[in-house]
């Protein structure tokens, strides 16, 4: 296997862009990424999306993303694995390079949500779980995390106001990001006096619709450095699945797929989570980053709540989390998440994240997961000198 | 690169299948891979399928497969590229095994298109064109394909009854094979005298709505042997695209994906069209199987339709195509066409293809295609001794 780099990265303003469709947003990224690589050509192209279909009307998007961007006939692969598919996109890039299929590979991930073709954002999202036993019987998304917010709360003791410190914190680093959907500082007292969306849960405790994309170019550390660019080396990749419906869970509290792509991660970069200096993790709703804190490893089981309480996961804690702004404040362009966490974690890794940059960084880990944790995508990546 | 093998097949009975639903249709066809292989576990898992969010409300499909086939954590990717998502769960199941990633991998691909959620299943499908220049203004793939018929029609002279003459055949050889949908002989007259869709394609020129899955275990030539398997060496792979929109093409009797996927096949194999026994090709419409074949060389520009009618393409003639039934008898459920593609092959290549058998076949080719041909797969199998 050869080592791979991210030498590119590329990502546009989220929110709601009435103005830009489903492929101007990805050729948009795709041309950045392209230019800050600064490379000539890319030799292949993965695009990680969930449901064109259903929101756009548009699939066979392999093949439109090249013909805009201008690269055909080279291979475009479009991957779908839910919220999890634009970190499936960068692992399916990773493994193109480190094979040896292609030299210089494009990640990128879309998701054009506010102009929605079908009954709704939230129907849409609900074909994430399973259609069959969960949305076709009623419930969605926010139903479903409120079930595990609910549990977590009765087994671990976990408070209402650690939930809402999550959304607090990752607003906070938002308001330093200036492509991020929302910028607005929010109190513990906001959240919990927001609009109920389900029981825990209130709106602030919910990732946003959003329209938006990232992309990134990977090779190899050999090309990397032929660039000239900052070797941002993935040392380590996980791929897990779990069980769809979160009636077939023996604890609603876990989240299996992480725990298996964390430690196939964890285990190809010879790394435990201590190692790790900042994460990007995927918090659709808030709870959904305490639970996935303690199936990285970087708590306990249970101790979550109080570890974000402590302010162990803000910039300048012992493990920040979602430096960017998350998925709550940046936005959750589902399809995209994935890739604009690497997008994150590079700028970290390069030194270049501002004023929100964590000191000294060199190890970061992005954690992307489907629907209610029906798989799971980890990637860690580290600075080389 | 390590060698890959074609170790085990499975497929079912292919048509309207009201009693069966998404995961029943790829679990079933899973399962008899699996068995026919005679392996104990798979490592990882591509799902190939086109929209199953349109026609079933249902995405996220890596994951509610690996859970309902019962192999959870193992990695399991959804791959899309509309009609040649089967294809690219081919090609990327064997990327995945000759890079040494996984052993032993299986590539299914499903559809189910009958109980239709949205509009229509000639709607769903649309999404394969260019939604915002082509479906959202009203045309639809047998519009695509006719205005292609017209223009070969005109530049080459091929007749309506070559056109219909690729229809006989494939229904011909469809009556040997008790997996496909249609079971009936039909004459030129018949597809002459049928129901007009698109001028000058009928509905016997026409690929059925159907509902089906396919799938196959690949590992490498290694551990193939050690199964005591008869060795289906994946040869070739090419994957290639195109302009997704018809208006875009210099020539509209040219698909530019095939040709590109078939040069990179033919080149990874060491082959030239000369070489190839048979092949299934993507026959969505009459008109398609002749364009593909001139650009899979078999025949040169212009050409196909004169070979047709001298029957060097049926059983028993110079390069047999289709000898399965073809998308237009077997059925073109379109996420498992390419999947059942390589099961058609293997079959052949084993000598196990009944009455249907071509005789002497030992290196066989698919072509499966996207939309009106924004994206191809090429994939050459050989048998080995």
């Amino acid at each position: 296997m050869r080592d791979v780099a991210v030498v590119g990265i590329g990502m546009n303003k989220w929110g709601e862009l009435w103005e830009k469709d489903l492929r101007d947003l990805y050729v948009e990224a795709a041309l950045l990424a392209i230019d800050d690589a600064g490379v000539d050509h890319i030799d292949s192209m993965y695009v990680g999306c969930m449901t064109s279909g259903l929101f756009n009307c548009q699939e066979h998007l392999g093949s439109l993303m090249a013909d805009y961007l201008g690269v055909t006939p080279i291979p475009a692969t479009r991957v779908e694995s839910a919220c999890a598919s634009g970190g499936l996109a960068v692992r399916m890039a990773m493994m193109d390079v480190a094979a040896g299929f292609s030299d210089i590979v494009l990640a990128g991930g879309v998701e054009k949500m506010n102009d929605v073709s079908g009954d709704s954002a939230t129907f849409a999202l609900a074909t994430a779980a399973d259609q069959e036993w969960e949305a076709f019987n009623g419930i969605t998304f926010p139903g479903l995390y409120a079930m595990m917010a609910r549990a977590h709360m009765k087994k671990y003791g976990t408070t209402r106001e650690q939930l809402a410190m999550v959304a607090v914190k990752n607003h906070e680093n938002g308001l330093k990001n200036p492509l991020a959907q929302y910028h607005m500082k929010i109190t513990v007292k906001d959240v919990i006096e927001s609009t109920k969306v389900a029981e825990p849960l209130n709106i602030y405790d919910c990732s946003p619709i959003t329209d938006g994309a990232a992309a990134i170019i990977l090779t190899t550390v050999d090309i990397a450095r032929k660039l000239k660019k900052p070797i941002i080396k993935i040392i380590g990749s996980g791929q897990a699945t779990g069980s769809i419906a979160l009636h077939s869970r023996k604890d609603l509290t876990s989240i299996d797929s992480t725990r298996h792509a964390a430690q196939k991660a964890y285990k190809m970069a010879g790394k435990e989570p201590k190692d790790i200096d900042l994460a990007e993790v995927h918090d659709c709703f808030t709870i959904a980053e305490l639970i996935v804190m303690e199936e990285l490893g970087f708590v306990d089981k249970g101790k979550s709540g109080p570890a974000v309480e402590a302010g162990e996961t803000k910039i300048g804690g012992r493990i920040p989390i979602n430096t960017s702004g998350g998925l709550k404040s940046k936005g959750h362009p589902v399809g995209a998440t994935g890739v604009a966490q690497i997008y994150a974690l590079t700028e970290q890794l390069r030194g270049d994240a501002g004023d929100h940059q964590v000191r000294g960084a060199r190890v970061g880990l992005a954690q992307n997961m489907g629907g209610s944790g029906g798989s799971t995508v980890v990637t860690i990546l580290e600075a080389q000198s």
